[in-house]
Formats: structure tokens, C-alpha cells, sequence
């Protein structure tokens, strides 16, 4: 089975390098990912300017295509351009930090897992709840029981699986939750600082909590102490609310 | 009514200036725009460097803020830190190409609109179906429309409005139609080039058609002439796959 990795935090991230080093002995894996961190580029693709492509290699043990883009451009250029035919499985991560709540939405690392389901490819994101010292080897080990459930299960092309491990002692990781994106709002605001020279800048702070998050949620599944899996679609349709519109005649909508 | 304008063409761009002069003498009116192009940039934010934000002035007719960020950000920044108090429509637009399909995903304007319904904001993104020799008084004047029917519909705040404007004279627009976004595949492949010092590099190419799409889609409906309104919602979780993926019983996915 041809296994496709990528991630957003680049290609010599030891996230990707874990899911790498767990899944080469038994798969056919392929890396196409940055060339360096694209965190929080959402579904950015590069059309302004070319993308590069390096080869890279490491120990003899590693080998990968760095690409001067975003994780969105790495699948889309893996599919089209660099591998002989699509991979049967894309794998985005192991993401440095959980990707729950709206999140999702800048998410790198669920961005080229989408890409890949729109490209029609089966595709997950893996993440794991922890900033520091991360230990990847669960997550890692899970990628195996997500690539099983995705070629065993009747799982739908057109939907990626976004997956958040929780950083906790296998002990402690208390299942496996299907779960819905968390619709929690952040607690952001910007920071506004002084250069040197005297000019205005601003950073943006602050962070999402499971806080007032839906039962059901990534959110609050995390939080729990569960592996959450989300089903998600390229569809931004919001359906109930067509119904809604369609219901309201729009006489003065007519130009 | 307090109305914040944005896009992804940057704030110089002929099409937001349209936007703002059919709107500046009924409604107060803010503009907080990316400083350069932002095409394609989906919902990226900016984390790994701070904002810097330019007050621009044109002829004493024009005032806006200009943000060294993506559409996204402009949102945030207005709704959070520039404006006294968050706007009560978010208008992004209007863009110089449509924003239907897939298309949708890697929109900047797009996400600009979300981002505001994220925030609690009613938004809308306006498209023009062209790239060439734009004339925007159409699409200008049905944002007025759209003010309205935001204002006066039971319009739900968590979700965005993607309005895509055929480039057609007014009698040949064929009236107003509520959509689903288009989920045909892009014909799109990578051109590869060589550049002057004998390096490889590659070249996004290729189109969205309307070709194949199904019958309600934001594409078809602009393709017959319509324009076309799709109600589009930042939660990207596949209902329905939900309840697929539950009804499996993971024997095997508990680590």
C-alpha cells in the first residue's frame, strides 16, 4: 500500500519524522511536505509564484521531497507532478498541537488532508495536544489503526479524517470518541508593541479552550482524555440554512 | 449601519475602491484591507511574524487601513483591535474572478467573510466572474441588496454569504439563485520550466469548469447567467458521515 506523508511544520519536523520511521518498514511511504514550517496557512496554495522542489536525503534511511509551498501545494504537487501515480492514503502530521475547534479552519495539516480527499485520495490529519516535549510514539503507533480503519471501513473518498490524540500515557487515553469540529470561540486579542524604531506592530495571542464547547465535540472529547475523530468535507455548504433562503422569495434580489 | 469592508486583491485593488464609493454616502464605512495581494491565501493567519498596519488616504476621499496580513487577518484585527466596536455587516470583495467550486476553499475573500461569521459578524463575499476588463457597478449596486437582505432576513449570524455576480450586462443577468458550492475537480495540472541557471520549477495551471457540476451548484448557476448565492458555514464536519462512522464499533481503535 502506497502511503503519502505531509505535514505543516515542514519536512525535517520530528512529527513527520515519527509517523515516517513508523510506517516505512511496512508501507510503501512517500514524503512531499514544506521546506520549512507553514503552520496556520489554511488551505493556502501558491499561484503567484513557482514552487522549487529539493530532494532530500538523510542517513540513507530518509528521503523526501522538500517543496517551497504550502502543505495544500505538497499534496496537490505529489499527486500531479512528483509521484508516478496518487497515493492510496494521504497522512498529515504528526501536527505539533491539537487541531480542534475552528482551528481547523487555519490548519496547514488538515488543509492537505482535505486536498487530498477533494483529489479523491483517502486522507487523515494527525495531531497530538502538546507544545512540549512531544512524545509521538502513540500517535505514531495509532497512524497504523487509522490507515486499517480507512481501507477496511466503507469510508467515503470525499471526507478527510481529522484525528487529535491527546498527549497523555497510553494508560490514561481513555478510547476513541467520533466527534464534531468545535464551535468554541477563541480567547484572542492582538498585542500592540514598539519597534525600535519607534513603528507599531501586532501580535496575535491568546488561545482556544474546550470551554463552553458542544457535548460532541473535538473539543471537549481532547479535553476528556480521548482520541477524537472528526469526519470533514471541502462542502462549506451550509444546507439548513438553503432551505431557510430558499423559502424567502427574494423580490427585491432581482437586479 | 456600520459596515467594514475587505478582500483579497489588496486594498489598492479596483474592486473594493467600486464597493466603497457605492457605499461611503449611506453607510459609515470602514475599510481594513491586505497592503498587497492575498490571492489564494485561504484562511491562513499570521502567527510567526506581527501585523503592521498603514493608515491610507487617497484624495480626502478615501481611508482605510492597509495590514501586512492575509484577508483573514484584516478581519480579525479590524473587529478586535482597529475598530471601537465590531462592524455590523463585513463585506469582502468585490473579487476580480469567481469564487464558486472548490475554488471556495482556497478563496481569501472568501475566508474573510467566515472569519466575520466566526466572529459574530454577518458577512458576505462578492465575486465578479471575470479577470479581465472588470466593470464592477453591477456587482456594486447588488451589495446594497445584500446589506438588505442580511438586515432584514432571520439571517443566521454563524453563517457567511459567497455571492458570485455573472460579468454580463444587467438585462442579461438572469435573476438571483441560492446555491450549493460546486464540487467538480479543477483541470489543473503543473507546467514544469527551467530557469535561467538550469533549475527546475513548477507552475500551478488549469481551470475550474462548470462542467459536470450538479444542477444547484454556485457554478452552474453563474454559468447560466444567475448570480449565485451560497450560504457557506465554518464548520467543516461531514454530518452525515458522523453517524457512519459511529454506527462502527472501533473494536480496534481503542489504543
Amino acid at each position: 500500500m502506497r502511503i503519502l506523508l505531509t505535514n505543516d511544520d515542514g519536512i525535517h519536523a520530528p512529527g513527520l519524522m515519527a509517523l515516517y520511521n513508523e510506517l516505512k518498514g511496512d508501507f510503501d511511504v512517500s514524503v512531499v511536505a514544506p521546506e520549512s514550517e507553514m503552520s496556520a496557512v489554511g488551505h493556502a496554495i501558491t499561484l503567484r509564484s513557482p514552487l522549487r522542489v529539493q530532494e532530500i536525503f538523510k542517513n540513507e534511511s530518509f528521503f523526501g521531497y522538500a517543496v517551497t509551498g504550502t502543505p495544500a501545494d505538497c499534496v496537490k504537487i505529489a499527486v500531479q507532478e512528483l509521484l508516478e501515480s496518487p497515493p492510496d492514503i494521504i497522512l498529515s502530521g504528526i501536527n505539533l498541537g491539537a487541531n480542534v475547534g475552528v482551528n481547523v479552519l487555519y490548519s496547514g495539516t488538515v488543509s492537505a488532508a482535505t486536498e487530498g480527499a477533494f483529489l479523491g485520495v483517502r486522507s487523515a490529519a494527525i495531531s497530538l495536544d502538546t507544545h512540549k516535549d512531544p512524545d509521538f510514539s502513540i500517535a505514531a503507533s495509532f497512524s497504523r489503526r487509522v490507515i486499517r480503519f480507512i481501507t477496511e471501513s466503507g469510508f467515503n473518498n470525499g471526507v478527510a479524517l481529522n484525528v487529535n490524540v491527546p498527549a497523555l500515557p497510553r494508560a490514561e487515553i481513555k478510547g476513541v470518541a467520533i466527534t464534531k469540529q468545535g464551535m468554541g470561540r477563541f480567547r484572542e486579542r492582538y498585542e500592540r508593541r514598539v519597534d525600535p524604531r519607534g513603528n507599531i506592530y501586532y501580535w496575535l495571542t491568546g488561545e482556544t479552550g474546550a470551554d463552553g464547547e458542544r457535548e460532541d465535540s473535538d473539543a471537549r472529547a481532547l479535553a476528556e482524555g480521548m482520541i477524537a475523530i472528526t469526519p470533514i468535507s471541502f462542502d462549506l455548504t451550509c444546507t439548513k440554512e438553503i432551505e431557510k433562503l430558499k423559502g424567502l422569495s427574494f423580490p427585491d434580489l432581482n437586479p
